[in-house]
C-alpha cells in the first residue's frame, strides 16, 4: 500500500477521452491497492489562449491578473477528473492551489513553491481519496493566485510527493521515457531505463524537453523517485533515480542539443585585466544570460577575441549593450551568428572515465565540424557547432559512444 | 462622492474589444468621482462550453466539482477587465467569491449568498481601487467553490450593493431598460423609465427576462436602487424602484408573455373534499412547479375536471404521475397541451383601479381568443391561451391599455 503522485500534462487531457483515459490510469493504481495524489495539467492549447487574451488585452501587464486567468486551465482539468473517476466509482476530489494549500513566494508568474500543508489532503488520501491537485499553481501572501511559470506542473507534481512522502513520482507524458538523444533527429536514440537526477539536469539544461530542469533539481534535492512514461502505453518508462542506485554505469547516458543558441564575437579588445568583468558584467546588469564563453589572448598585439553564447532571443540586446559601449571597452568589432546549436554529451561516468573529450572532440574532427565554443562542467561536455551540422554530430555521437539501438 | 456598483452580463464582455469598452465605462464612472465596484459575468459562450464538458464527462454528477469548472468563466473576466482598466490608467483589481469572502450555503449549484464580508474590498475601494468582482460565485461552508445557479451574476450586483451601502447598483444589459413589453413582439412597445420593485417581479416571474427574478426580489428587500441600462449606448435606462418613490403611477406597467408552459387538463375526477390535495400532493411531492389552477364543479354528475399549468419542461412527468395514481384518483382521462402561452398584465395601479380584469377579459374576447385559465396576484392578472394569439393578444392588450409609443 503505497502513495503514489501521478501528473499528466496538457496532451495527456487534451479532450473528454482523453481525460477518461487518465481517469482509467488512475483507476488502475488505486486497483492495484495504492493511494493516489494526481496533478494535471491545462488541456492543451487552453494555456496559450489564455496567454494571449491576457497579453491582448492591453499592453500593461499585472502578473496578480495574468495568474488568476491563466490558472483556470488547469482548475477546469481538475473538476472534469474528479467526475470522471466518480464515474468509474472512484472516490475522488479536486483541490486548487488555494485551498491545499500550496504557499508559494510573492514573484507572481514565476513563482516558487514555499510550504505545502497536506494536512487536510493526506487524511483525505490515506482514507482512500485519490487528490486530483491542479498544477502549475499556488496560493502568494497576499492571498492570490500564484503559477509557478510555464511547465510548472512537473514541479507542482515533485514538490507534493515531497511533501507527501511518496514512494514514487510518475510524469506521464507523451513520449514513452528519456532517450539517449532525440529520437526525430537520431531514429537510432534507445530508450534509458534509468538516469541519475545529476545526468536528467544536464540534459534538460541543455535542451533536452521531456522534463523541466527545475522539476529535476527539486527531485533531486528531496530525493524523490521519478518515473517519466508514456500515457498512451503501458510500457515502463524511465526511473530518474541517486546515482548510487544504479549499478553499472554506461559512460554517457545522452546526447542534448539546443538550437535556441547565438553566438557573439568581439573583436580586438584590448587584452589587460578586467576586461572580460567588465562586458559581462554589463550584459548582467541588462539580464541576458552567458552560457558559455572563450577568450583567446594574442601576445603580439596586446588584443583579445571574446567569444560567448547566448540564447537566441537575447543576442539582439545583447549586442547593442556592447555596442553602446564600445568606447569604453575599445574594441575593434563585434560580431554575431545565430546559425549555431549547442551540442551537449552527458555522463556521470565521465567523473571515473577519462577520454570522453577526446572521444567527442575526435568524432566531430572526422566529420569536418568545427568548435567554434567548448565548455565542460563535471558530467557535460558541450560545443557550440554550425546549426547545419546538427544531425550529423548528433548522431556521430550517438554511435561514437556506443548509444545506438542495436535494432 | 458615490459608491455604485456596476454589472455587465456576458454579452457586454463577449471579446476583448468589448471588455476594453466595458472598461471606458468603468472609467466614466471613476472620472465622475464616484467609487466602483464591477460585478462581471463570463464571456458569452464560455459558460454554456464548461457545463457541457461538466455533462460530457460523465452521467454522474457532482455539483462541487461542476462549480470549480464553471465559475472559471468569470475568473477570466476579472483578470481580463482588471488589466483593461489598469491600461486606462485606473486602479484595479479582481475579486474572486473566495477572496472577498462572499459566503453562500452549502447548495452547490445553486447555491444562497449567506453574508459577505467586504471589510477589505470596502477598504480598498474607498481609496479609489475600483473592485472587479467575479458574478455567480462564492464559497461554501466546506471551503470549495459554490455557484449561485444560472443568472446569479445579477444576485452577486445587488447583494454586493447591499452589503457595500451603495447608492446605486446598474445593471448593464444588451437591451436598453425595461420595456412595456417585447419589443420584438409588439413594436410600439416602450422603454419604461421607473418601475417598482413589486412590478419588475412580476415581469420577471411571467417571462420578461431582463432581470432574474431572484436579484429583483434580494433589491426589494435590501432596497437597493437598481437601473437597467445598455451597454452599447449612454441613454439613461429603467430605474426600478420603491413604490412610495414613483410620484404618478400609470394604469399598466408592462405585459409579458411566457411560452414555455402546458395545460394538463384531468376530467370526471370524483367530485369530494381532498380530491385537489391529493393530485397536487403527489405533484409537489415529485418537485413539478404548478403554475395555474382551475377545477369547474359540475353538481349533476358528481365528477369535476381540474386544469392546471407547469412549466413545459415537466409536463410529461406530470401526466405519467397522475396516469401512475389513476386507480387512487379515479378519474377519467388525463390531456396535455403544450401549444399555450401565459399571457400576464401588470401594474401595482391595479390595486386602487379596479376594471383591469374587464378590460383585459374584453380586449381579448374582441379578438376572439379563448382564455384557457386565467389567475390573479394582487397587481397581475395571467390568462393562458392558445399559443398562436401570442402576438395578436400581446398588441391587443398593448394598445388597449395605452402603452403603444406614439411614434
Amino acid at each position: 500500500m503505497a502513495l503514489i503522485v501521478q501528473k499528466f500534462g496538457g496532451t495527456s487531457v487534451g479532450d473528454l477521452d482523453r481525460i477518461r483515459n487518465v481517469a482509467q490510469r488512475v483507476k488502475a493504481e488505486t486497483d492495484a491497492g495504492n493511494h493516489v495524489a494526481v496533478v494535471v495539467s491545462a488541456m492543451a492549447g487552453t494555456t496559450n489562449q489564455l496567454v494571449e487574451w491576457a497579453r491582448d488585452i492591453g499592453p500593461m501587464h499585472d502578473a496578480r491578473e495574468y495568474d488568476t486567468i491563466v490558472a483556470t486551465g488547469e482548475q477546469v482539468t481538475v473538476g472534469l477528473l474528479a467526475i470522471a473517476l466518480q464515474n468509474l466509482g472512484v472516490d475522488a476530489r479536486s483541490w486548487l492551489g488555494w485551498q491545499i494549500p500550496l504557499n508559494t513566494d510573492s514573484i507572481h508568474g514565476a513563482a516558487r513553491i514555499e510550504d505545502i500543508d497536506t494536512t487536510k489532503m493526506r487524511e483525505r488520501v490515506l482514507a482512500g481519496q485519490v487528490a486530483v491537485v491542479a498544477g502549475f499553481q499556488g496560493i502568494a501572501p497576499d492571498g492570490r493566485i500564484a503559477t509557478l511559470g510555464r511547465g510548472g506542473s512537473d514541479t507542482s507534481a515533485v514538490a507534493l510527493a515531497a511533501a507527501l512522502g511518496a514512494e514514487r513520482c510518475d510524469i506521464y507524458t507523451d513520449v514513452d521515457g528519456v532517450y539517449t538523444t532525440d529520437p526525430r533527429t537520431a531514429p537510432k536514440a534507445r530508450k534509458l531505463d534509468q538516469i541519475t537526477f545529476e545526468e536528467m539536469l544536464e540534459l534538460a539544461s541543455s535542451g533536452a524537453k521531456v522534463l523541466q530542469t527545475r522539476s529535476v533539481a527539486m527531485a533531486m534535492r528531496h530525493n524523490v523517485n521519478l518515473q517519466v512514461r508514456s500515457s498512451f502505453n503501458d510500457a515502463p518508462g524511465t526511473f530518474v533515480v541517486n546515482e548510487d542506485s544504479i549499478m553499472e554505469q554506461e559512460q554517457i547516458s545522452g546526447i542534448a542539443y539546443s538550437p535556441d543558441e547565438a553566438k557573439i564575437t568581439i573583436e580586438g579588445l584590448p587584452d589587460h585585466p578586467g576586461i572580460a568583468a567588465r562586458v559581462f558584467g554589463q550584459l548582467a546588469d541588462n539580464h541576458v544570460n552567458v552560457d558559455m564563453i572563450v577568450q583567446s589572448a594574442s601576445t603580439t598585439t596586446q588584443r583579445t577575441d571574446i567569444t560567448f553564447s547566448v540564447g537566441r532571443g537575447d543576442a539582439a540586446q545583447a549586442v547593442e549593450i556592447i555596442e553602446k559601449n564600445k568606447d569604453e571597452l575599445g574594441y575593434e568589432g563585434v560580431d554575431s551568428n545565430e546559425n549555431v546549436t549547442k551540442i551537449s554529451v552527458v555522463g556521470t561516468a565521465m567523473r571515473t572515465q577519462p577520454g570522453v573529450a577526446k572521444a567527442m572532440f575526435e568524432t566531430l574532427a572526422e566529420k569536418g565540424i568545427n568548435l567554434e565554443v567548448i565548455s565542460t562542467s563535471e558530467i557535460k561536455i558541450s560545443v557550440l557547432i554550425a546549426a547545419e551540422y546538427t544531425e550529423l554530430a548528433v548522431r556521430s555521437l550517438h554511435t561514437a559512444f556506443g548509444l545506438d539501438n542495436d535494432i
